[in-house]
């Protein structure tokens, strides 16, 4: 089986770890390339990491270009996606890295994007319960945000066993590739580099109603988010403190049970030996994600820590392993749980 | 006035943190200085950043070395200060930059600390209620931990004014200094570089019970306290993030006037206008905090969120203001709230 | 004696290191800061390091604006220096952080910048022969580039002394606040964190003719310069390892001599012991500048390596110094040799 | 084919590389895995990024661990490898990832590492003329240095074509890894990050002699370098400026030729177009090495950079390269020229 996948959005961050995994992956064969602001340039001058595909040329994103392809994988600014993905039939695959379908609810969508809600596809995170059958066979796949797969992760099985309070507090150290390619002053690396600031305070980051999305069909009732992003000087990962009230009766015995529980037959969500925690080096560049869970008594919460590489995991690896389950193939082709590290 | 100060642990971070201030205030002449198993050692070898104190020779650390001194600065494990405390007579200033006197309840310290209590001194954050007068003209200082620096003054404004529910959630990440100067695998740079991790979660951080001491002691009530350090890929730094529920009727607006009182004479905090958020790179090296704060309607948290340098404000910063008001001397002399950034 | 200083240019890296300096200057009183893209914004919000001067906004550079002053700093993009001084009489300090009055061969400069040449004032780098007497009493002051303040400072001594074949090569790495704070992809810090990369490779970086300039004159003839700058994954700091081949007869002892002669009555430059080398983190905001030096018997060359801090000595830390030679005051005043770190 | 693989030194950074890359390598099944000082620990708790050998547990190294395989690998201290590579016998291919058998001269070795010269075994950099030939069906190989990896792959272009006089200067910046991964102060994240500084200045390092040896080879006449090594604030990577004056008549057309030809059909060296210049980050995690060279008519040298993942092209992806060879498997088996970046 060959499959012809063209990428739109290939001169940003997603769009090059997509480059990167699809060049390992042994079914795909890669097709079109565009980047609009880029169109003309050599890849090999944008992405000059991915050697084997130097001399590719950018293409304006357009229908032509796209069209004639087995999977289309869009990386595109949020809200654009949605106006490319309608050109597509029913029998292409279609991958939206972006935003525009993981919201269900349409009031959601239009107060933290301020545009019509476009619909919802199946979800890109086969780890949470039902997602990974609504995969299997979709010709259409929402790919999730980069925090919210670290943090549901990290919380799902605490509230899908019924242990938590619908209240959770969450703080998140991401690396600075999750802001994006366009130069910004306070990106720079003069700016970023020894420091750690956040940003998004106060329940207005866009992936907090995601949040609360997965975390609430988990618990089978609404839960609410405190979610704190901050940006840490490193290029890559993600760092997920997660926690919430025990409800009467935890014990420290039933919050490992249900974490071994969930993630027993997972191919890339490791659970940690008690004692050690994730740390984002252990997953860099790989589509695994470390997760450890501890239960604080005096305090009363549940704290769940996860670790994964924002790119991989949280954007491009996830994609491909959605696309996996969509194609019918192995969930785990062409995706690694080995970090580059040190 | 000239004060002689004597420095034991000058070869480490903390204490090569105070050298660096103690050389630029106006009112100090440098003395003794002692490190243990660096004894004999040059201290520009040490601390080649110290250029006047280069060709100073480390003493170990006695009591006739440390004797005829006006202040004494302890930089020593914590465990230690105690038993080198007890040969100062009540006219010596001593300042403990370890643990051994903060806590005022045994039990703490014995849980935390594992050997007998040794005391309660004043304690060395003079922005916190009643701290202030009681550091001045004290002659035995405690000076706090660097996490507990920056939480208690991100969070004691909201207790103080009644607006927060006693149980608070803290997230924070620090600089590697804050581990020290003791080589061990895990604080290698090639270890940290590019990386996020927690450790001590889940109650067990010794730095827990002071900031429920402290959170206590405004709120008029136990605040419980869940913590979780992490350490960030920077040398120097610390971003608290902390929150806690609103109390019921708690406004933006009266959780706005809570933070402006309580910090408006103060020299060091600075709270930042509204939508500006705090980054540690801008109190690099210098003994300002910088403080932010919102109310999330939503989660129905208030989070607060500050940054110091773990070294300066959160150490030996802390330790120099705290003594120039136990020796009368003006409370901002020989420190600043200017930053080295970027 | 008080001062008044205006600063054109504040809100650039070079302008926010120059405030800092100036606000810890005992002589200076701080007048009108301009900025043409961020006029009228608060300077809180673009140096949020320094507090002191969080409320002060930010005029337009016009003749009007920086009139008044006893000294006016120009941090001007290069080139646009030359038409900003014409304003001002033969009684004001106008001291240029750019390079349009560098350099003494006008077509070096209209080679390396392409426009006519200005002109040349005192060159700041008190430290090379010549060039302090010039700047005592001086009303213009040429502040030099960073990279051949490091550059010049670990040559001249070899060739002042006649020991070295008039080719030296350099490379030298720096940090990336050289590069200013103009947001560019490259300067990311998603791209510069865990990289190291040249630039303006094989004779063609604007600082070559400046260093030729220099070592020449040292040298008493020609001196041809191979200079490969790289950007190094840290805000600040130049680390150049500068060398050339040794003239016949030369010996560790006679190089060791000249460089003790050369540094022995300057406040600023630390010959480091023999076996210890010079370190960035070690001048990190100081105006010190570290040098060490040896003899490779085996290559027949002479190996000079300096570290300074780019913002400080390279650029406002040289200016301040020089300004202070200019007013006749002592040529350390308000500046350090402490360097903040870890 | 399947190839039983160990690995004595599995726990420090060269030994965890190679296991990344071997457990990516479709030819091989990793058998044996020791670690002195580490045997009797998990390798998931030294090694958190290699999940899939998280429970595998370290052996002591014997001659009895590591019979019974058909390569052994060798990442011991410097020193070691000889005593143990006496075990073997000449049908197990045995590949020494330390000094032991690099060298030619055995002055050379006993004068850089103190101890009798063991001998000299094939050397692993294919790309080196007349190295291929001799490791394809060999049983015992000597992976190059990191730093001469990087150096000879720069140089022997401008060597081989005669274009370059025989003294070479060269400047190296190399991440922290490269220092391995035993605790020393000066290698703690606190002291690197924000920092460059220069080590082992002057002709003393170890890699001196190993360069010497590929140039002179290359040139036809004895080379002298001079090679100032550095440690930059990165985990990964380094960054070779390689210079020597130009030989009469050369033109940047024949240096470009030169290289050209010489790259030709390597798979793993990349040089690039003109006016592009390596990155360390563009080749994280691979084995492809970035060349760039130019020529300075001015200063009459020219300058060649090369960029290389110490720890892959450097190290273990250089060992895997040479063993594909030595085993008659296509060369480039199990690496990759694509990095993982940003």
């Amino acid at each position: 089986m060959t499959v012809r996948a063209a990428v739109a959005g290939a001169s940003g961050y997603a769009g090059g770890e997509l480059l990167r995994l699809l060049l390992a992956h042994p079914e795909i064969e890669i097709g079109a390339l565009t980047g609009n602001s880029n169109a003309g340039q050599r890849l090999g001058a944008l992405q000059p990491h991915l050697l084997p595909l130097a001399d590719r040329v950018l293409s304006e994103t357009s229908a032509e270009v796209l069209a004639g392809h087995d999977v289309v994988f869009l990386a595109l600014p949020h809200g654009q996606s949605a106006a490319v993905a309608e050109q597509f039939g029913p029998d292409v695959l279609v991958v939206d890295m972006g935003a525009d379908f993981r919201l269900k609810d349409a009031a959601d969508w239009e107060k933290f994007y301020g545009s019509p809600h476009a619909g919802t596809w199946p979800y890109g995170l086969p780890e949470l319960p039902g997602c990974r059958a609504a995969l299997e066979g979709s010709k259409r796949i929402a790919v999730p945000g980069c925090y919210p797969t670290a943090v549901s992760l990290a919380l799902f099985p605490a509230y899908g066993a019924g242990l938590a309070e619908p209240e959770a507090v969450i703080v998140a150290a991401s690396g600075t590739s999750g802001a994006g390619k366009a130069p910004k002053p306070h990106l720079l690396g003069s700016e970023v580099m020894g420091s750690m600031s956040p940003y998004g305070v106060g329940g207005v980051h866009r992936h907090t109603p995601e949040m609360i999305q997965n975390l609430s069909a988990a618990a089978g009732e609404r839960v609410s988010v405190s979610f704190t992003p901050t940006l840490a000087p490193m290029p890559r990962g993600i760092l997920a403190t997660c926690s919430a009230k025990a409800k009467p009766g935890v014990t420290a015995e039933s919050v490992r049970a249900a974490y071994d529980k969930a993630f027993a037959d997972e191919p890339f969500v490791h659970l940690l030996p008690e004692g050690q925690w994730p740390a984002t080096a252990s997953v860099y560049g790989s589509n695994a994600v470390q997760v450890q869970v501890t239960y604080d008594e005096a305090a009363g919460r549940i704290i769940a820590i996860s670790a994964i590489d924002n790119l991989t995991k949280g954007t491009a690896g996830g994609a491909v392993q959605s696309m996996n389950l969509a194609l019918g193939l192995d969930e785990t082709t062409g995706l690694t749980t080995i970090g580059v590290a040190p």
